[in-house]
Protein backbone atom coordinates (compact mmCIF):
# COMPACT_ATOMS: atom_id res chain seq x y z
CA UNK A 1 0.00 0.00 0.00
CA UNK A 2 1.33 3.33 -0.53
CA UNK A 3 -0.47 6.40 1.09
CA UNK A 4 -0.39 10.36 -0.44
CA UNK A 5 -0.64 12.88 1.42
CA UNK A 6 -1.47 15.95 0.15
CA UNK A 7 -1.54 19.25 1.96
CA UNK A 8 -4.08 21.71 0.99
CA UNK A 9 -2.87 24.87 1.00
CA UNK A 10 -3.48 28.69 0.45
CA UNK A 11 -7.28 28.25 2.32
CA UNK A 12 -7.83 31.81 3.36
CA UNK A 13 -8.00 32.54 6.79
CA UNK A 14 -11.54 30.69 7.41
CA UNK A 15 -14.62 33.30 8.65
CA UNK A 16 -18.01 31.68 10.74
CA UNK A 17 -20.16 30.66 8.33
CA UNK A 18 -17.34 30.04 5.45
CA UNK A 19 -18.09 26.98 3.24
CA UNK A 20 -15.27 24.91 4.13
CA UNK A 21 -15.84 22.00 1.06
CA UNK A 22 -15.53 24.71 -1.45
CA UNK A 23 -12.16 26.46 0.16
CA UNK A 24 -10.87 22.91 0.13
CA UNK A 25 -11.83 22.24 -3.85
CA UNK A 26 -10.58 25.80 -4.71
CA UNK A 27 -7.45 24.27 -2.80
CA UNK A 28 -7.69 21.49 -4.87
CA UNK A 29 -7.92 23.09 -8.41
CA UNK A 30 -5.38 24.84 -7.81
CA UNK A 31 -3.20 21.62 -7.36
CA UNK A 32 -4.49 19.85 -10.22
CA UNK A 33 -6.59 17.55 -7.71
CA UNK A 34 -9.86 16.84 -7.28
CA UNK A 35 -11.68 14.90 -4.33
CA UNK A 36 -11.65 10.82 -5.54
CA UNK A 37 -13.67 8.38 -4.06
CA UNK A 38 -11.99 6.22 -1.42
CA UNK A 39 -9.85 9.92 -0.40
CA UNK A 40 -9.79 10.44 3.28
CA UNK A 41 -9.76 14.22 4.02
CA UNK A 42 -8.18 15.17 7.28
CA UNK A 43 -9.26 18.49 8.60
CA UNK A 44 -7.66 20.56 11.20
CA UNK A 45 -10.47 21.17 14.01
CA UNK A 46 -9.71 24.63 14.64
CA UNK A 47 -11.00 25.70 11.11
CA UNK A 48 -14.10 23.56 11.19
CA UNK A 49 -14.48 25.50 14.49
CA UNK A 50 -13.94 28.74 13.41
CA UNK A 51 -16.97 28.18 10.44
CA UNK A 52 -19.17 26.69 12.80
CA UNK A 53 -18.39 30.39 14.92
CA UNK A 54 -16.91 28.13 18.22
CA UNK A 55 -15.56 31.45 19.91
CA UNK A 56 -16.34 32.78 22.72
CA UNK A 57 -15.88 35.81 24.14
CA UNK A 58 -13.63 35.84 27.51
CA UNK A 59 -15.43 39.42 28.87
CA UNK A 60 -18.47 37.51 29.08
CA UNK A 61 -18.00 34.76 31.05
CA UNK A 62 -18.30 35.48 34.77
CA UNK A 63 -16.47 32.58 36.72
CA UNK A 64 -17.74 30.59 39.63
CA UNK A 65 -16.31 29.35 43.09
CA UNK A 66 -14.58 26.22 41.45
CA UNK A 67 -13.08 27.74 38.34
CA UNK A 68 -11.89 30.29 40.78
CA UNK A 69 -10.39 27.83 42.55
CA UNK A 70 -8.92 25.72 40.25
CA UNK A 71 -7.36 28.79 38.60
CA UNK A 72 -5.06 29.44 41.53
CA UNK A 73 -4.36 25.66 41.36
CA UNK A 74 -3.60 25.56 37.57
CA UNK A 75 -2.25 29.11 37.18
CA UNK A 76 -5.00 29.99 33.96
CA UNK A 77 -7.12 32.73 33.60
CA UNK A 78 -10.20 32.32 35.88
CA UNK A 79 -12.62 33.03 33.08
CA UNK A 80 -10.93 30.27 30.55
CA UNK A 81 -11.32 27.90 33.34
CA UNK A 82 -14.72 28.36 33.50
CA UNK A 83 -15.14 27.65 29.92
CA UNK A 84 -13.19 24.92 30.18
CA UNK A 85 -15.27 23.29 32.85
CA UNK A 86 -18.51 23.98 31.04
CA UNK A 87 -17.15 22.15 27.96
CA UNK A 88 -16.23 19.30 30.02
CA UNK A 89 -17.89 16.65 32.62
CA UNK A 90 -14.80 15.95 34.73
CA UNK A 91 -11.66 17.48 35.97
CA UNK A 92 -8.95 14.09 35.80
CA UNK A 93 -6.12 16.33 36.47
CA UNK A 94 -5.44 20.00 37.67
CA UNK A 95 -1.64 21.22 38.60
CA UNK A 96 -0.11 24.27 37.87
CA UNK A 97 -0.17 24.83 33.63
CA UNK A 98 -2.00 21.92 33.43
CA UNK A 99 -5.67 21.20 33.34
CA UNK A 100 -6.43 17.90 31.80
CA UNK A 101 -10.56 16.86 31.44
CA UNK A 102 -12.71 14.76 29.92
CA UNK A 103 -14.63 16.84 27.30
CA UNK A 104 -17.91 16.49 27.19
CA UNK A 105 -17.55 14.69 23.63
CA UNK A 106 -15.58 11.86 25.76
CA UNK A 107 -11.87 12.95 25.07
CA UNK A 108 -9.18 13.29 27.64
CA UNK A 109 -7.89 16.59 26.57
CA UNK A 110 -5.76 19.25 27.97
CA UNK A 111 -7.70 22.59 28.31
CA UNK A 112 -10.79 20.81 26.76
CA UNK A 113 -8.82 21.35 23.32
CA UNK A 114 -9.96 24.91 23.90
CA UNK A 115 -7.17 27.15 22.77
CA UNK A 116 -6.29 30.92 21.67
CA UNK A 117 -3.39 30.52 19.01
CA UNK A 118 -4.65 31.58 15.22
CA UNK A 119 -7.50 33.61 16.26
CA UNK A 120 -8.76 36.90 16.14
CA UNK A 121 -12.06 38.82 15.71
CA UNK A 122 -12.58 41.11 12.96
CA UNK A 123 -11.01 44.01 15.23
CA UNK A 124 -7.79 42.21 15.59
CA UNK A 125 -8.25 41.84 19.34
CA UNK A 126 -7.99 38.58 20.63
CA UNK A 127 -6.85 39.09 23.45
CA UNK A 128 -9.96 37.91 25.22
CA UNK A 129 -11.08 35.45 22.49
CA UNK A 130 -10.98 31.65 22.42
CA UNK A 131 -12.17 28.41 20.18
CA UNK A 132 -14.04 25.69 21.52
CA UNK A 133 -14.06 21.99 19.81
CA UNK A 134 -16.90 21.78 17.28
CA UNK A 135 -20.25 21.05 19.37
CA UNK A 136 -20.44 17.52 18.01
CA UNK A 137 -17.28 17.32 16.07
CA UNK A 138 -18.93 13.41 14.63
CA UNK A 139 -21.53 15.29 13.29
CA UNK A 140 -19.47 18.11 11.56
CA UNK A 141 -17.57 15.65 9.55
CA UNK A 142 -20.61 13.63 8.05
CA UNK A 143 -21.82 17.40 7.32
CA UNK A 144 -18.80 17.40 5.25
CA UNK A 145 -18.67 14.14 3.95
CA UNK A 146 -22.26 14.45 2.89
CA UNK A 147 -21.62 18.08 1.49
CA UNK A 148 -19.21 16.49 -1.26
CA UNK A 149 -20.97 13.71 -2.09
CA UNK A 150 -23.86 15.98 -2.28
CA UNK A 151 -22.15 18.58 -4.78
CA UNK A 152 -19.41 16.23 -6.83
CA UNK A 153 -20.63 12.75 -6.68
CA UNK A 154 -17.45 11.53 -4.73
CA UNK A 155 -17.80 9.15 -1.55
CA UNK A 156 -14.69 9.93 0.96
CA UNK A 157 -14.03 9.44 4.26
CA UNK A 158 -13.61 12.77 6.64
CA UNK A 159 -11.36 12.85 10.18
CA UNK A 160 -11.31 16.60 11.95
CA UNK A 161 -8.31 16.11 14.18
CA UNK A 162 -6.64 17.88 17.04
CA UNK A 163 -3.40 18.05 18.54
CA UNK A 164 -3.36 15.81 22.19
CA UNK A 165 -1.01 15.50 24.76
CA UNK A 166 -0.38 12.07 26.04
CA UNK A 167 0.37 10.36 29.78
CA UNK A 168 3.78 9.10 28.72
CA UNK A 169 5.25 11.05 25.86
CA UNK A 170 6.23 14.46 25.33
CA UNK A 171 5.15 16.20 22.78
CA UNK A 172 1.36 16.52 20.92
CA UNK A 173 0.16 13.90 18.15
CA UNK A 174 -2.40 15.02 16.17
CA UNK A 175 -5.22 12.56 16.76
CA UNK A 176 -8.91 12.30 15.07
CA UNK A 177 -12.22 13.40 17.39
CA UNK A 178 -14.69 13.32 14.48
CA UNK A 179 -15.64 10.98 12.33
CA UNK A 180 -17.41 9.70 9.01
CA UNK A 181 -17.37 7.31 5.85
CA UNK A 182 -14.33 5.72 7.75
CA UNK A 183 -13.46 2.92 9.72
CA UNK A 184 -11.98 4.69 13.15
CA UNK A 185 -11.11 1.44 14.79
CA UNK A 186 -9.40 -1.62 12.24
CA UNK A 187 -10.60 -5.21 14.33
CA UNK A 188 -8.52 -8.00 14.00
CA UNK A 189 -10.16 -9.85 16.56
CA UNK A 190 -9.83 -13.36 15.52
CA UNK A 191 -7.69 -12.87 12.57
CA UNK A 192 -4.83 -14.72 12.20
CA UNK A 193 -0.82 -14.07 11.90
CA UNK A 194 0.95 -15.69 8.91
CA UNK A 195 1.68 -18.86 11.09
CA UNK A 196 -2.28 -19.26 11.67
CA UNK A 197 -1.84 -17.58 15.62
CA UNK A 198 -4.23 -15.33 16.79
CA UNK A 199 -2.93 -12.07 16.75
CA UNK A 200 -1.85 -10.32 19.71
CA UNK A 201 -2.67 -6.88 18.41
CA UNK A 202 -6.07 -7.08 17.82
CA UNK A 203 -7.63 -3.60 17.31
CA UNK A 204 -5.96 -0.77 15.60
CA UNK A 205 -6.65 3.35 15.85
CA UNK A 206 -6.35 3.65 12.38
CA UNK A 207 -8.20 7.00 12.39
CA UNK A 208 -5.89 8.14 14.66
CA UNK A 209 -3.07 6.88 13.10
CA UNK A 210 -4.38 8.44 9.96
CA UNK A 211 -5.01 12.07 12.02
CA UNK A 212 -1.13 11.76 13.36
CA UNK A 213 0.16 11.50 9.26
CA UNK A 214 -1.93 14.15 8.14
CA UNK A 215 -0.68 16.23 11.20
CA UNK A 216 3.04 16.40 10.08
CA UNK A 217 1.86 17.44 6.75
CA UNK A 218 -0.17 20.26 8.71
CA UNK A 219 2.52 21.91 10.73
CA UNK A 220 2.51 23.74 13.58
CA UNK A 221 1.00 26.75 11.91
CA UNK A 222 -1.86 25.02 11.21
CA UNK A 223 -4.04 27.87 9.24
CA UNK A 224 -1.63 27.54 6.02
CA UNK A 225 -2.36 23.74 5.64
CA UNK A 226 -5.60 23.20 7.14
CA UNK A 227 -6.80 20.63 5.28
CA UNK A 228 -4.76 17.07 4.05
CA UNK A 229 -6.22 15.01 1.54
CA UNK A 230 -5.27 11.19 1.77
CA UNK A 231 -4.80 8.94 -0.72
CA UNK A 232 -4.48 5.10 -1.38
CA UNK A 233 -5.86 3.76 2.05
CA UNK A 234 -8.63 1.68 -0.23
CA UNK A 235 -12.22 1.09 0.81
CA UNK A 236 -13.30 1.96 4.15
CA UNK A 237 -16.60 0.59 5.03
CA UNK A 238 -19.49 3.89 5.32
CA UNK A 239 -22.42 1.55 6.23
CA UNK A 240 -21.44 -0.21 9.43
CA UNK A 241 -18.64 0.52 11.56
CA UNK A 242 -17.69 4.18 9.76
CA UNK A 243 -21.15 4.93 11.26
CA UNK A 244 -20.11 4.97 14.46
CA UNK A 245 -17.68 7.98 14.24
CA UNK A 246 -15.44 8.56 16.45
CA UNK A 247 -16.66 6.56 19.23
CA UNK A 248 -14.81 3.24 19.63
CA UNK A 249 -11.61 5.31 19.58
CA UNK A 250 -13.24 6.24 23.20
CA UNK A 251 -11.68 4.49 26.08
CA UNK A 252 -15.00 4.13 28.78
CA UNK A 253 -14.52 5.51 31.44
CA UNK A 254 -15.03 2.12 33.62
CA UNK A 255 -11.54 0.66 31.07
CA UNK A 256 -9.66 3.23 32.07
CA UNK A 257 -6.81 2.06 34.39
CA UNK A 258 -5.36 5.81 34.37
CA UNK A 259 -7.68 8.31 36.00
CA UNK B 1 4.25 19.97 1.86
CA UNK B 2 3.28 16.31 0.50
CA UNK B 3 4.16 13.40 2.06
CA UNK B 4 4.78 10.08 0.12
CA UNK B 5 4.52 6.49 2.03
CA UNK B 6 5.83 4.11 0.47
CA UNK B 7 5.69 0.23 1.74
CA UNK B 8 8.36 -1.74 0.89
CA UNK B 9 6.64 -5.10 0.59
CA UNK B 10 7.98 -8.47 -0.60
CA UNK B 11 10.33 -8.27 2.18
CA UNK B 12 10.97 -12.30 2.98
CA UNK B 13 10.68 -13.87 6.77
CA UNK B 14 13.36 -12.12 8.86
CA UNK B 15 16.22 -14.28 10.08
CA UNK B 16 19.03 -13.51 13.22
CA UNK B 17 21.86 -11.94 11.41
CA UNK B 18 20.31 -10.96 8.44
CA UNK B 19 21.14 -7.73 6.30
CA UNK B 20 17.75 -5.53 6.74
CA UNK B 21 19.29 -2.52 4.70
CA UNK B 22 20.11 -5.17 1.61
CA UNK B 23 16.10 -6.31 1.77
CA UNK B 24 15.03 -2.53 2.09
CA UNK B 25 16.94 -2.08 -0.57
CA UNK B 26 15.70 -5.28 -3.14
CA UNK B 27 12.38 -4.49 -2.27
CA UNK B 28 13.20 -0.97 -3.53
CA UNK B 29 14.27 -1.99 -6.51
CA UNK B 30 11.41 -4.06 -7.25
CA UNK B 31 9.38 -0.87 -6.66
CA UNK B 32 11.82 1.00 -9.03
CA UNK B 33 12.67 3.13 -6.11
CA UNK B 34 15.80 4.15 -4.79
CA UNK B 35 16.82 5.37 -0.87
CA UNK B 36 17.32 9.02 -1.71
CA UNK B 37 18.57 12.01 0.56
CA UNK B 38 15.99 13.69 3.15
CA UNK B 39 13.98 9.78 2.86
CA UNK B 40 12.89 8.52 6.07
CA UNK B 41 12.90 4.95 6.58
CA UNK B 42 10.21 3.36 9.08
CA UNK B 43 10.90 0.15 10.09
CA UNK B 44 8.83 -2.30 12.25
CA UNK B 45 10.41 -3.05 15.59
CA UNK B 46 9.46 -6.59 14.75
CA UNK B 47 12.10 -7.06 12.29
CA UNK B 48 14.92 -5.33 13.36
CA UNK B 49 14.13 -7.61 16.72
CA UNK B 50 14.38 -10.59 14.24
CA UNK B 51 17.68 -9.32 12.82
CA UNK B 52 18.97 -9.15 16.22
CA UNK B 53 17.88 -12.19 17.52
CA UNK B 54 16.26 -10.99 20.60
CA UNK B 55 14.01 -14.39 21.22
CA UNK B 56 13.64 -15.86 23.91
CA UNK B 57 13.13 -19.83 24.62
CA UNK B 58 10.46 -19.97 27.48
CA UNK B 59 11.53 -22.94 28.12
CA UNK B 60 14.43 -22.11 29.46
CA UNK B 61 12.98 -19.43 31.75
CA UNK B 62 12.37 -19.87 35.76
CA UNK B 63 10.12 -17.56 36.67
CA UNK B 64 10.80 -15.82 40.15
CA UNK B 65 8.24 -15.47 43.03
CA UNK B 66 7.28 -11.85 41.69
CA UNK B 67 6.83 -13.17 38.28
CA UNK B 68 4.36 -16.15 40.02
CA UNK B 69 2.56 -13.76 41.72
CA UNK B 70 1.77 -11.73 38.71
CA UNK B 71 1.10 -14.01 36.54
CA UNK B 72 -1.58 -15.22 38.58
CA UNK B 73 -2.58 -11.66 39.13
CA UNK B 74 -2.85 -10.90 35.28
CA UNK B 75 -3.45 -14.74 34.22
CA UNK B 76 -0.98 -14.90 32.22
CA UNK B 77 2.32 -17.44 31.44
CA UNK B 78 4.42 -17.04 34.42
CA UNK B 79 7.65 -17.52 32.27
CA UNK B 80 6.35 -14.90 30.34
CA UNK B 81 5.90 -12.97 32.96
CA UNK B 82 9.39 -13.41 33.96
CA UNK B 83 10.58 -12.22 30.62
CA UNK B 84 8.55 -9.30 30.92
CA UNK B 85 9.93 -8.39 34.66
CA UNK B 86 13.39 -8.84 33.04
CA UNK B 87 13.04 -6.07 30.40
CA UNK B 88 11.35 -3.59 32.97
CA UNK B 89 12.26 -0.93 35.30
CA UNK B 90 8.88 -0.92 37.15
CA UNK B 91 5.17 -2.47 36.98
CA UNK B 92 2.72 0.66 36.27
CA UNK B 93 -0.57 -1.33 36.29
CA UNK B 94 -1.42 -5.08 36.68
CA UNK B 95 -4.72 -6.37 36.77
CA UNK B 96 -6.67 -9.23 34.76
CA UNK B 97 -5.14 -9.67 31.05
CA UNK B 98 -3.17 -6.37 31.66
CA UNK B 99 0.81 -5.64 32.37
CA UNK B 100 1.55 -2.42 31.42
CA UNK B 101 5.54 -1.76 32.46
CA UNK B 102 8.01 1.13 32.25
CA UNK B 103 10.28 -0.72 29.82
CA UNK B 104 14.12 -0.36 30.30
CA UNK B 105 14.26 1.94 27.51
CA UNK B 106 11.90 3.71 29.18
CA UNK B 107 8.58 3.44 27.33
CA UNK B 108 5.41 2.93 29.02
CA UNK B 109 4.81 0.14 27.45
CA UNK B 110 1.96 -3.20 27.70
CA UNK B 111 4.07 -6.27 28.25
CA UNK B 112 7.48 -4.77 27.79
CA UNK B 113 6.29 -4.57 24.15
CA UNK B 114 7.29 -8.23 23.93
CA UNK B 115 5.05 -10.06 21.70
CA UNK B 116 4.41 -14.05 20.32
CA UNK B 117 2.95 -13.14 17.11
CA UNK B 118 4.10 -13.55 13.32
CA UNK B 119 7.57 -15.26 14.89
CA UNK B 120 8.40 -18.87 14.44
CA UNK B 121 11.20 -21.32 14.81
CA UNK B 122 13.65 -23.44 12.19
CA UNK B 123 11.19 -26.17 13.28
CA UNK B 124 7.59 -24.50 13.20
CA UNK B 125 7.05 -25.01 16.75
CA UNK B 126 6.66 -21.45 18.36
CA UNK B 127 4.24 -21.74 21.33
CA UNK B 128 7.30 -21.12 23.50
CA UNK B 129 9.03 -18.63 21.58
CA UNK B 130 8.94 -14.39 22.46
CA UNK B 131 10.60 -11.43 21.05
CA UNK B 132 11.84 -8.84 22.79
CA UNK B 133 12.10 -5.18 21.89
CA UNK B 134 16.00 -4.53 20.55
CA UNK B 135 18.41 -3.98 23.34
CA UNK B 136 18.98 -0.55 22.34
CA UNK B 137 16.28 0.30 19.46
CA UNK B 138 17.97 4.20 19.03
CA UNK B 139 21.67 2.41 18.39
CA UNK B 140 19.66 -0.14 15.64
CA UNK B 141 18.24 2.64 13.83
CA UNK B 142 21.79 4.26 14.07
CA UNK B 143 23.43 1.13 12.65
CA UNK B 144 20.61 1.13 9.76
CA UNK B 145 21.26 5.02 9.25
CA UNK B 146 24.66 5.01 8.72
CA UNK B 147 24.85 1.39 7.27
CA UNK B 148 22.38 3.24 4.01
CA UNK B 149 24.90 6.07 4.36
CA UNK B 150 27.98 3.87 4.12
CA UNK B 151 26.75 1.76 1.01
CA UNK B 152 24.78 4.16 -0.98
CA UNK B 153 26.45 7.51 0.22
CA UNK B 154 22.49 8.74 1.14
CA UNK B 155 21.54 10.56 4.00
CA UNK B 156 18.00 9.36 5.83
CA UNK B 157 16.28 9.42 9.01
CA UNK B 158 15.23 6.06 10.58
CA UNK B 159 12.61 5.17 12.92
CA UNK B 160 11.77 1.94 14.49
CA UNK B 161 8.46 1.61 15.26
CA UNK B 162 5.76 -0.37 17.53
CA UNK B 163 2.44 -0.98 18.27
CA UNK B 164 1.53 0.75 21.79
CA UNK B 165 -1.52 0.91 23.40
CA UNK B 166 -2.96 4.36 24.86
CA UNK B 167 -4.13 5.63 28.46
CA UNK B 168 -7.25 7.32 27.56
CA UNK B 169 -8.30 5.68 24.05
CA UNK B 170 -8.94 2.05 22.03
CA UNK B 171 -6.66 0.67 19.54
CA UNK B 172 -3.23 0.77 19.40
CA UNK B 173 -0.68 3.09 17.96
CA UNK B 174 2.36 2.86 15.59
CA UNK B 175 5.16 4.90 17.38
CA UNK B 176 8.61 5.29 17.63
CA UNK B 177 10.49 3.47 19.75
CA UNK B 178 14.48 4.13 18.22
CA UNK B 179 15.02 7.16 15.83
CA UNK B 180 18.23 8.24 14.11
CA UNK B 181 19.00 11.15 11.78
CA UNK B 182 15.44 12.52 12.67
CA UNK B 183 14.46 15.53 15.00
CA UNK B 184 11.75 13.41 17.24
CA UNK B 185 10.41 16.23 19.07
CA UNK B 186 9.89 19.33 17.15
CA UNK B 187 10.21 22.18 19.35
CA UNK B 188 8.33 25.09 18.36
CA UNK B 189 8.45 27.10 21.72
CA UNK B 190 9.13 31.07 21.18
CA UNK B 191 7.60 30.74 17.85
CA UNK B 192 4.23 32.61 17.13
CA UNK B 193 1.57 32.36 15.65
CA UNK B 194 -0.30 33.80 12.46
CA UNK B 195 -1.22 36.86 14.77
CA UNK B 196 2.46 37.30 16.15
CA UNK B 197 0.99 35.51 19.36
CA UNK B 198 2.90 32.90 21.03
CA UNK B 199 1.72 29.25 20.14
CA UNK B 200 0.20 27.37 22.75
CA UNK B 201 0.92 24.09 21.02
CA UNK B 202 5.01 24.08 21.67
CA UNK B 203 6.17 20.54 20.88
CA UNK B 204 4.90 18.49 18.19
CA UNK B 205 6.04 14.30 18.58
CA UNK B 206 7.16 14.76 14.84
CA UNK B 207 8.52 10.97 14.84
CA UNK B 208 5.59 9.36 16.58
CA UNK B 209 3.24 11.22 13.86
CA UNK B 210 5.64 9.70 10.93
CA UNK B 211 5.44 6.37 12.72
CA UNK B 212 1.71 5.96 13.56
CA UNK B 213 1.70 7.13 9.76
CA UNK B 214 3.27 4.74 8.55
CA UNK B 215 1.94 2.00 10.57
CA UNK B 216 -1.49 2.68 8.70
CA UNK B 217 0.46 1.47 5.59
CA UNK B 218 2.05 -1.14 7.06
CA UNK B 219 -1.25 -2.97 8.22
CA UNK B 220 -1.56 -5.54 10.81
CA UNK B 221 0.30 -8.46 9.33
CA UNK B 222 3.45 -6.75 10.03
CA UNK B 223 5.57 -8.89 8.51
CA UNK B 224 3.59 -8.29 4.97
CA UNK B 225 4.86 -4.88 5.11
CA UNK B 226 7.85 -4.48 7.45
CA UNK B 227 9.46 -1.28 6.30
CA UNK B 228 7.93 2.15 4.59
CA UNK B 229 10.12 4.89 2.83
CA UNK B 230 8.38 8.28 3.60
CA UNK B 231 9.20 10.84 0.98
CA UNK B 232 8.53 14.48 1.22
CA UNK B 233 9.17 15.88 4.87
CA UNK B 234 12.52 17.66 4.17
CA UNK B 235 15.37 18.18 6.09
CA UNK B 236 15.73 17.05 9.78
CA UNK B 237 19.02 18.23 11.42
CA UNK B 238 21.29 15.08 11.91
CA UNK B 239 23.77 16.63 13.95
CA UNK B 240 21.80 17.96 16.77
CA UNK B 241 18.57 17.24 17.84
CA UNK B 242 18.64 14.15 15.88
CA UNK B 243 21.63 12.81 17.66
CA UNK B 244 19.01 12.04 20.57
CA UNK B 245 16.94 9.65 19.19
CA UNK B 246 13.75 9.03 20.64
CA UNK B 247 14.98 10.21 23.95
CA UNK B 248 13.18 13.53 23.94
CA UNK B 249 9.53 11.53 23.45
CA UNK B 250 9.97 9.82 27.22
CA UNK B 251 8.22 11.62 29.76
CA UNK B 252 10.57 11.71 32.77
CA UNK B 253 8.94 9.87 35.33
CA UNK B 254 8.60 13.57 37.61
CA UNK B 255 6.72 15.37 34.61
CA UNK B 256 4.29 11.75 34.70
CA UNK B 257 0.78 12.50 36.31
CA UNK B 258 -0.32 9.41 35.55
CA UNK B 259 1.15 6.26 36.92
Amino acid sequence: MNLRFFGISGIPMVQPGDDLVGLMDEGLIRMDETFENQDVIVIAQKIVSKAENRYVDLTKVSPGDEAKQIAVEVDKDPRKVQVILDESKEVIRACPGVLVVEHRLGFVHANAGIDQSNITNETGDDEDLCLLLPLDADASARRIRHDIRDRFGIEVGVIINDSMGRAWRMGTLGLAIGVAGFTALEDYVGKTDLFGKELAVTRVAAADEMAAGASLVMGQTIEKIPAVLVRGYGPSDPEEQAQRGVVPLIRPKHMDLFR
